[in-house]
């Protein structure tokens, strides 16, 4: 008999080993020392290890915890008040965000983080400055963090149509030793489970010097790129005006758009562009419903796919999404590419289960510790909760209809236990290493006290939502 | 001071009134009877009712309760079978349906209700033939019904591309015939809690005299038409094949698009027919979900809106769409709309609310019943619990942001309490008139035996799901 810390013993498993959802019946999994030590019948599991503890996982599916490739889980604090606005980050977000303290950002992060492991995330993949307070809390609540921090020198928030931003060189290099102050404090922490990742804000927020010295010291510390890509027309603008070119086809030229790139969004990209990235080993994560509300857009994911790309979902921010949910970013991701497409067997349940577990986890590079239930790996391992009109009945026979239906039905509160390395973090849907109302509260104060300050230039903008609210239509 | 069965004390109150979302901040509701007896600031409401019981509604929201204008509730049975598939109806659901006993579809019909009313919806929208089982159940539960009865004459299940359904007159006799009974049994029913509606199940499926004969009975018996229209190719095949013109204008030659129409879906309509439709006088409900799921469509419900017609929004069933959340319709109908015209400021969330309580009340024909909070209409209310991640912060200055977390954000688990006329169904999450796990294991037992059943012809059909499940994808 081998020692483990814990059996769960299952129903139902989908591993996401193989081309499918690699689903196992009768199966049971053994944890020890935070790895997945075995996935074996159960009959035999039993046999091989003994534990202190077994979950006996009845009417319950496990599944690997899903990873969110993109993040800003500072906004957390501005939730809501910026969607059904064209202009989103100069009109919606901007007259808030210009009001948020460190604090605040941190009590956003700690809201955003919560969320989204009560929803099954156990990779919480955070893009942005200031993530000191950000990378401590996924820290103390054991949830794995792949956390890129934000580099950018250009110099202005608010920009002149027809003028080139312009950078500010010390602003570069602040930003610089920030992200390689967080690389020396976190950078493989805990055996791995915290990656801290280059994230330079995108291709015109940087000047081409300051772009190749963050692709070289990326490269010497063994770490990635995750940027901004192709995401908007102000890039484009901004690119052809500085370059005569626009993202793509500049970094391809560059040799930067390799396998340790992950791009971000890709809402402005061509087929041709998605074909260079693609075929370059690039990576690309999809925010369906964050550029869906800001922009009213269905980024090339197919295509990317289609050019045999790695693409993962990512739920970008809470005021323009609002919400940080996989279940929400696979739905989303279905859907709106059937739209896109008028076709409804364009990508199939199984398909976006893939793009936010094993495939989300090749695209961020994590795949050798996260994304499917495989010996050897940590022990990231999430389980829902069949009891639930949404997940009833369930089929196994002629066709097992549990990932459609966690696709297109399940809403998030059918997760019931979470664990990351073989922690639990929430079981029984209690979290067990955060305490929620605190953290509410907490958020609370700080959203009232950006609410009063942003009154001013929010009424000067007048944007929608400000003339809804005079409307009394909101 | 005047007697009331309960007061309830808020914090925050969206009524529905007006052009908006109505909102009211610290006030009261005093219900008595079944009824909303007053609306007023709570300091004058508590001077001058009395009841046995006060709700103190802290950090909650009070809404009126959501209406769903089309289900097929008795295929929760078989949620989860139809999606990612093209051919919906004959190569995903048929192999199922055909297996699906009476008892079986009561079963369904019980599972998808109770999801509703769960989710917050107080009006049930029920459409289909062999409804009496959901019928009595709507009514034990308390939920209100809005029922339509499917008459059709069209004799075959299975339809031969390029030929003509042949009507079988005893078919339609017979449909007709239950319809009446139900709506002799049924209608009016708890002082108008349950309608019944008249429901040809679309111009195809009934002869032309049938078609007029139950437009009679209807006016007859002063209720409305609850119709499928424009639904899809097939439908304008045989309409083309048959009459030489689509739906929507031969309706409209024939008077039956007035007041007292409501149409389902519209998928296939134009802008002329829109106009033609709305003009009349017709409502149209909008199932975007299942439509996006079924068809990668989005029906013309804002071209319907700016012809002034009036619109509601709808379910439809389990397999294909998969849920029964009137907030995942709120949000689906904003975000494919905002994708199909590439712009974030259509369908906003204060109208997309709209469309799920009052338009869609109107849009029915039971907004002096339902629909909004006002004094003299039923007290048909929910309680939104705020104390969740996905509604927090909660922001009233510069702008109330709970209206768009509310379609953006939460999920359904954030219902905390579901009235209708003033009896409480649920209460802290809590089911006070049905029991969920008796619903849930006897839908169970049915769902494994329509499975077996379903196996031969699921393998025949060849599908993607059957494909999927021979890769072992799915």
């Amino acid at each position: 008999m081998k020692n483990a810390d814990l059996l769960i013993k299952c129903e139902h498993i989908y591993t996401m080993e193989g081309e499918g959802v690699g689903y196992l019946s009768g199966h049971g999994v053994a944890v020890a020392g935070g790895k997945i030590a075995a996935v074996l019948p159960w009959a035999e599991l039993e046999q091989a290890y003994t534990a202190p503890r077994t979950i006996n996982a009845e009417n319950k599916v496990l599944l690997p915890g899903f990873i969110d490739g993109h993040m800003h889980t500072g906004h957390g604090v501005l939730r809501g008040v910026a969607q059904d606005i064209a202009n989103w980050m100069m009109d919606g977000v901007a007259p808030f965000e210009r009001q948020r303290s460190p604090e605040a950002k941190t009590a956003g992060s700690k809201l955003a983080i919560a969320e989204a492991v009560m929803n099954g995330t156990t990779t919480i993949g955070d893009d942005g400055s200031g993530m000191a307070g950000a990378l401590a809390f996924i820290d103390e609540i054991g949830a794995r963090g792949n956390v890129s921090i934000r580099i950018r020198e250009a110099a202005v928030r608010s920009y002149r149509p027809g003028e080139l931003y312009e950078f500010d060189e010390a602003l570069g290099q602040k930003a610089l030793d920030e992200c390689l102050a967080l690389y020396d404090r976190w950078h493989g922490h805990d055996d791995g489970r915290i990656q801290i990742r280059f994230g330079p804000q995108g291709a015109d927020f940087l000047s081409l010097p300051l772009l190749q010295r963050v692709r070289e010291l990326a490269r010497e510390r063994k770490t990635k790129i995750h940027m901004h890509l192709s995401q908007g027309s102000r890039e484009t603008k901004q690119m052809t005006m500085r370059y005569g070119k626009k993202a793509i086809p500049m970094l391809a030229e560059l040799g930067y758009l390799d396998e340790d790139f992950v791009g971000i969004h890709l809402t402005d990209a061509t087929a041709e562009e998605v074909a260079i990235a693609a075929g370059a080993g690039a990576s690309m994560i999809l925010c369906s419903a964050s550029i869906g509300v800001i922009d009213g857009e269905v980024p090339p994911a197919k295509e990317y796919l289609d050019a045999g790309g790695r693409v993962g979902l990512g739920s970008d921010q809470a005021p323009g999404n609002n919400c940080h949910n996989m279940i929400h970013e696979m739905y989303t991701t279905a859907l709106f590419n059937k739209i896109r497409f008028q076709d409804p067997e364009i990508m199939p349940a199984w398909q976006v289960l893939r793009l936010a577990t094993i495939e989300n986890a090749k695209a961020l590079g994590i795949d050798a510790a996260t994304g499917s239930i495989k010996a050897g790996k940590d022990a990231d391992l999430i389980l829902i909760d069949l009891h639930h009109a949404s997940l009833s009945p369930l089929l196994t026979v002629p066709m097992r209809n549990f990932v459609p239906n966690l696709v297109y039905s399940a809403r998030g509160d059918e997760v019931d236990t979470v664990m990351v390395k073989g922690r639990l973090l929430m079981e029984g849907r209690k979290p067990l290493t955060f305490d929620l109302d605190k953290i509410l509260a907490e958020v609370q104060g700080f959203a009232d006290e950006i609410g009063a300050l942003a009154a001013p230039e929010f009424e000067k903008i007048d944007g929608k939502n400000a003339r809804y609210m005079k409307e009394r239509k909101l």
